[in-house]
């Protein structure tokens, strides 16, 4: 059924190169053999979506919410065709890619109902005084779309966060076409999506340059899409490397364009004194279940959690070392990210100042162990490597001397996707005191939860400081993730006819700022 | 009274090498000297910055509010004694000041005004839902400041765009701390400046660390302020070199910031068939009475004029020639402003391609000369030389074909700040196939009117796409500028009491977005 073709504008086309999908329980590879999309495909996608783009832009809002809505249905329409294919490529559970595929057909929905709020074009209206000296002309202000968006599928979510997750449905309810760099470690469910999404653009209507897939293993590929000169913002979830890569091209092009790459992050987890002491056990139960979801493979993986030494903190490890012991090994995404993930399990063991707390079950060759360390407040801080991200279901514990030392280690730590803080009534002044470190360093502060859930809706925050993101400005998930897409444009003057529909003086049921007031 | 020291956190502080203040109209030395800011300055200036960011951050809106309109009342309070200096330094005449000085403290009562307004912290909370599975938690979301901004300091508005202009202001408000790096060009107006914004900081008993004035005449300063790792976001109006150079030291920090430079726009301007037809002597004064303003020293100058070629273009052509005549030579800003102006003039001559269609009357050698040249759409298209802004009361008219070619030469161009369509009527639908073009190339469209006003209200884009700006997703001028140095952060499951005001359950009088409804 599949065909391994890449999707330039509503043509499956053949290239010349091909590599193979990979099941990932048993490494093996699995039919068909997937073509690598040369640079003459790159350019074409681009030159399409270019083509389209001032025609989709252009839509009613309705119309193009009900393409969203018309892809969920596409994609739902898949069924365990999707799922199935998922499964095998990413050795993900079937329960989990059921979720994942209500959470991406949820989030196109959901922003279909966005796209008809129509609240984030920021519509503003100063009338004229032309009795002002000098006379105050009328200025209209509406954000449009930036132009066609490059979007990175990645591995960890296949489907949440691939060729029609929340990047693409982002961008599309943006007003932004859409070309996808599908990731190689699930090249059969992403041409299934696409398939699903060409036939939403073929039966919204739309110019097929609306959407394109193009799949490849190598680094070119990537390479040549964000520099190519039509492509006008960029959205990636992946490693640190990969993203601080597409950074550098971005930024060099003779026309630099934003980059919003969500990269890397240990999510500290502090447990506050009263709450550990009173609530050890649970914790340890509760993080441990955390830290090996999804086989760790979440980019809010609690890997760092802090919290005074003390019998409590014992009383805690002692329960994180037996909570551990049963949490049975899951297969990884990939044989590259098992090896990654081994290696820094290795590196990490072989620090004197890094004590193994306990360890998962054993499991097979394509399974990650869960690992969890511990080391000394001043041993994390006197080594970077603690600090640094382990993609897979490890954590470390770090016992600090006091509570003075945890805020300075907070305080010096990277930009984080997510800070949490455990605490009960006892630990609210201390608490109090921590949050405008986390503040400084976070996307999104938790309190007496895990972060491995990340809901989408309109207050969440998937971002935060460098290197969390490469641009702190924005959110990934949420439907905040609109605004990474847009620019302001102001309209000075215009007559009426000329206005965009939302600009023009008749009463509108969109909010808007009129002569500084809000108003619907 | 000027006293040429740098203004670090208070402190009036002396440095060792220094430079001389310059008479634009004479080109003389004027007392005193002023100190260059040395490399510990910088340091000195961002540490204090750094410490003060959080109490500045978390002062009540109202208090932020205060300070502004304290920081406009003191610089008001400098009355003559500043227009008088900055007339002194920078050659433009006095009315044009005295607009200035209050287009400068309207703008700190605005940004005041929206502070209190609230809206920009895009208050949004989604309540939990406990019955939901999973379960759904409570996010709420606001935006907070990024942390210190350094601003540079304009040469071409040396109070609006300089020391406590749009991007001071807009940073303060969005609740950043502020270290200025003072322009060259007026540095004696720096100081007067500042010492009001440091009277404002120490009347509102603020840290002094939210305001700081660096002098100095080389690149170094520059480089190291926007190198510092404490500072968190850079604004700079200026030339394209300049911006670009920020740009990459930006990009090359180990934690890279944004950069919002506003560098380089011709800000093309189209006289349509019928109204051009029409009024080509009214439009020619006006175009005339534009290039000219300020001695063309404006980023929204009308470098670039299209119309289609005929008698009705040649009979606006020979209106220019004869408004040009008496147009005086006026002082330009420095003498290497001047300079080169002088050499893109004398470039521009040497082509036989492009025709000088008239000129100003001379001036003393402090002065610009106005010029016009025309050239026609094929000999644009060929030159990219005739895109290049030149800073000064310059402009070049391009002799198209017909509209087709208008469309082609439009599309082709660079990012431009403004760009603007002269039509009536008859023009209405030739206007609405060009609009879609405008709305890619530029950030703010004008009908019938000249692009040298750029108001400050909330409607006002003063952006666009890269190279008039380095990041099209924001304006350096209107309240919307606030948004620049804002981030959104998440608060999820916090205790009602650990939450920002904004953010508690209480009834607000803030617009929020609450389970997805706007309300106040």
């Amino acid at each position: 059924m599949l065909h391994g073709k890449n999707l330039i504008a509503g043509d499956w086309r053949a290239g010349g190169t091909t590599f193979a999908a990979v099941d990932a329980a048993s490494g093996a590879a699995i039919e068909p053999r997937f073509y690598e999309a040369t640079a003459g495909d790159v350019a074409d996608a681009c030159a399409a979506a270019a083509d389209a783009q001032h025609a989709y832009a252009s839509l009613p809002l309705a119309q193009r919410a009900a393409f969203l809505r018309l892809a969920a249905d596409k994609i739902d329409a898949l069924g365990d065709t999707l799922t199935q294919r998922a499964m095998q490529e990413s050795g993900l559970p079937e329960a989990r890619l059921i979720g994942e595929r209500g959470r991406t057909v949820g989030q196109l929905r959901l922003f279909a109902d966005e796209v008809e709020n129509g609240a984030w074009q920021a519509l503003r209206i100063d009338h004229a005084d032309p009795a002002r000296t000098p006379p105050k002309p009328d200025l209209r202000l509406r954000k449009i779309p930036l132009g066609p968006v490059a979007v990175f599928g990645a591995s960890n979510f296949p489907l949440a966060f691939s060729v029609a997750g929340g990047d693409t449905a982002s961008a599309l309810a943006a007003g932004c076409c859409v070309v996808v760099k599908g990731h190689p470690a699930h090249p059969g469910t992403s041409e299934l999506v696409a398939g699903a999404m060409a036939d939403a653009v073929k039966g919204a209507g739309l110019p097929a340059g609306v959407f394109s897939l193009l799949n490849g293993a190598g680094y070119d590929l990537g390479e040549a899409l964000v520099k190519d000169p039509r492509i006008a913002a960029v959205g990636f979830t992946g490693s640190r490397a990969g993203g601080l890569a597409l950074m550098q091209h971005a930024a060099a092009r003779a026309v630099p364009i934003p980059v919003y790459a969500e990269m890397s992050s240990v999510n500290p987890v502090v447990l506050m004194p009263a709450k550990l002491d009173s609530a050890a056990e649970d914790l340890a139960a509760a993080y441990v279940a955390s830290l090996s979801l999804g086989a760790g493979q979440f980019c809010t993986n609690p890997g760092v959690l802090l919290a005074v030494d003390g019998t409590a903190l014992d009383r805690f490890v002692v329960a994180t070392a037996k909570a551990l012991e049963p949490v049975a090994a899951q297969t990884m995404l990939t044989g590259g990210i098992r090896k990654a993930y081994e290696s820094s399990i290795e590196k990490l063991g072989a620090y004197d100042s890094a004590s193994l707390i306990g360890r998962g079950a054993e499991g097979s060759a394509s399974c990650g162990r869960a690992h969890v360390y511990a080391v000394s407040g001043a041993d994390f801080r006197a080594n970077g490597l603690f600090e640094e991200e382990v993609f897979g279901p490890s954590s470390i514990i770090v016992r600090c001397v006091d509570l003075a030392e945890v805020a300075a280690i907070l305080g010096a730590m990277e930009g984080q996707l997510t800070a949490t803080l455990h605490m009960e009534e006892a630990d609210r002044a201390d608490a109090a005191d921590l949050l405008p470190i986390l503040e400084q360093r976070a996307g999104r502060i938790i309190a007496n939860a895990w972060p491995t859930g990340v809901d989408v809706t309109h207050a969440m925050v998937h971002g935060g400081p460098f290197p969390a993101t490469s641009d702190g400005r924005s959110t990934s998930v949420g439907t905040l993730a609109i605004d990474r897409f847009l620019r302001p444009l102001c309209y000075q003057d215009m007559p009426e006819d000329l206005l965009p529909p939302g600009l023009r003086e008749v009463d509108s049921n969109v909010w808007r700022r009129v002569d500084g007031v809000y108003m619907a």
